[in-house]
């Protein structure tokens, strides 16, 4: 089986990557080839059990998607994206790669295939919906983003659905809940505050906490994530029917759940490198942001996130810190 | 005042034409200058109280939004699409139309108004709704359209939403009910036998009833429409929020009540003209559609519709029949 994945150099393209590299097939049936794209090179995996290659891409330049679908994959991930803040800053950019990109690859696949068309597993996001919101977000809730890569990702879950519907592919969307806890830098972004108060505490670092313990938010790790992405690539696109894009499961935790997790996991010291500095610029746009969500389509279907926060902070450090931490 | 109405040579925008030119004015703003514009030349309108010009327009032409709204509009209608139908049996057109033409029109927009930008009314539909669905559809359900077209208008709701949002124009989608009774001949769409059971009648024909009796729709004449278009141009944006698109209010009736309203209003012999045909075809598209709506939010912003099926039959021989009917 060939499987590609589009946005690989990303951390979820490259967990996915190891993950497959691990398993050597998705559900029972096994990889022979692994084709690794991205906007910039993707680094090429070692040990693989099958055939890699790797390729720089610009999804939304002519020609591109074509190309990369041209050797017909069975399975295709699509992660790549503009993220949030960026396709805020650059309304244009945000719309070429989020939206015109997405559009260019269901098209070239749409042409590539003239039967079995191929699996396609699209990241979306909680971020297509917007407040006012209910305090557990049902399956049938509307998405009316208030972001641009929100109404960007919104508009792709339309047409992996229509295209689906068609026979032009075989969609299945995912709704991620915020990745918890992110490895790397502090970044810019407004909710990087939910995972740099776990990073780096854990790293020995202080870390500043913007907003009010009472903030509860949707959470699951990259490592869940990978199991969604995998779930989804197996799954009977019969059991889906016309709606294609599920909400994934997640933790619903307040910070201060956050911090007392820590604590029982990795000591009241570390879970002291935590200072408060209330930011109301960071405190109004994550009012709008989801609190929790009643995933029922997504448990029926097998996907299976943390049970609690403690969990997800144990695989953060079993999978980062090879199961040590600064106390 | 100068007003755009793209679209202009439907059914709806040449009823919109005439209200415009039988009120002089939009919320008490006189309009000086009226622009209908369509893909054929509209027929001009007689006894205008203000200047119309008229053109014909391929949005979807490169520059061609670009050249429609350059002399900036205060208010721009856009009811231009290719209907349900047809971009069902022509997926590129209806793409290209409905969405790439839109989107076209949005970014004229964005780039042609230094400041105070247009009101922008956008007709979308209750196409965006598909099946499963409640009994009565509320104004926070998903939208999941089991058509191109339906994805299309939703994918538009999101445009229109963003762009609002981030000041590039002042938008108001309205999601129209079915229109009862459409007046001229009769067609293939679906949905075509919902009118022509009360407009054949009522001209002395027999109709065709596809479908049983107990099917539920959801209706609103067509002066009812262009009631909702006008209070659309005329809304204050800051109580409608984030949320730029609303579901119209209308009039939910079996076909057995539209017939009982048919009797009522015309006697039982016109009511006697309507012949069943059970179509299985047709009865599995209808099953997947609305029935009903709670259109709460569209209701809190004076948006008015019919009260009941009867005053539909009645507006129908008022506005198209002269008052009069083959009894």
């Amino acid at each position: 089986m060939h499987v590609l994945i589009i946005g690989a150099a990303g951390m979820v393209g490259v967990k996915l990557t190891a993950r497959l590299i691990a398993d050597g097939s998705i559900a029972d049936r096994a990889i022979h080839l692994l084709t690794l794209v991205d906007i910039v090179t993707p680094a090429p995996p070692v040990d693989a059990p099958f055939k890699v290659t790797t390729q720089a891409v610009d999804l939304s330049a002519a020609g591109a998607a074509e190309a990369v679908v041209a050797s017909r994959p069975d399975i295709i991930f699509h992660l790549a994206a503009v993220v949030s803040g960026e396709a805020e800053a650059d309304f244009d950019k945000g719309y070429r790669i989020n939206l015109d990109g997405t559009r260019f690859l269901f098209e070239a696949i749409r042409r590539a295939y003239d039967s079995h068309p191929p699996r396609v597993v699209f990241t979306s996001s909680i971020a297509v919906f917007g407040a006012p919101l209910p305090e557990a977000i049902g399956d049938e809730f509307c998405s009316t983003p208030l972001t641009s890569y929100g109404a960007q990702k919104a508009m792709c879950e339309l047409l992996l659905a229509d295209y689906t519907r068609r026979g032009f592919m075989d969609g299945v969307g995912i709704r991620l809940p915020t990745l918890c806890v992110r490895p790397g830098k502090p970044n810019k972004a407004a909710s990087g505050f939910f995972s740099s108060i776990i990073r780096e505490p854990l790293a020995g670092h202080d870390a500043v906490l913007p907003v009010d313990e009472s903030v509860r938010h949707w959470h699951a790790s990259p490592r869940a994530a990978v199991g969604f992405l995998v779930h989804a690539a197996a799954l009977d696109g019969a059991r889906l029917g016309a709606r294609r894009t599920v909400t994934m499961p997640g933790v619903s935790a307040t910070v201060d759940e956050q911090i007392a997790a820590l604590g029982k996991v990795a000591g009241d010291r570390v879970a002291g490198r935590i200072r408060r500095e209330p930011n109301a610029t960071i405190r109004a746009i994550v009012d709008g942001w989801p609190r929790n969500f009643r995933p029922e389509r997504a448990l029926a279907l097998g996907f299976k996130a943390e049970r609690d926060f403690e969990e997800i902070i144990r695989i953060h450090i079993e999978d980062e810190l090879n199961g040590r931490w600064v106390s």
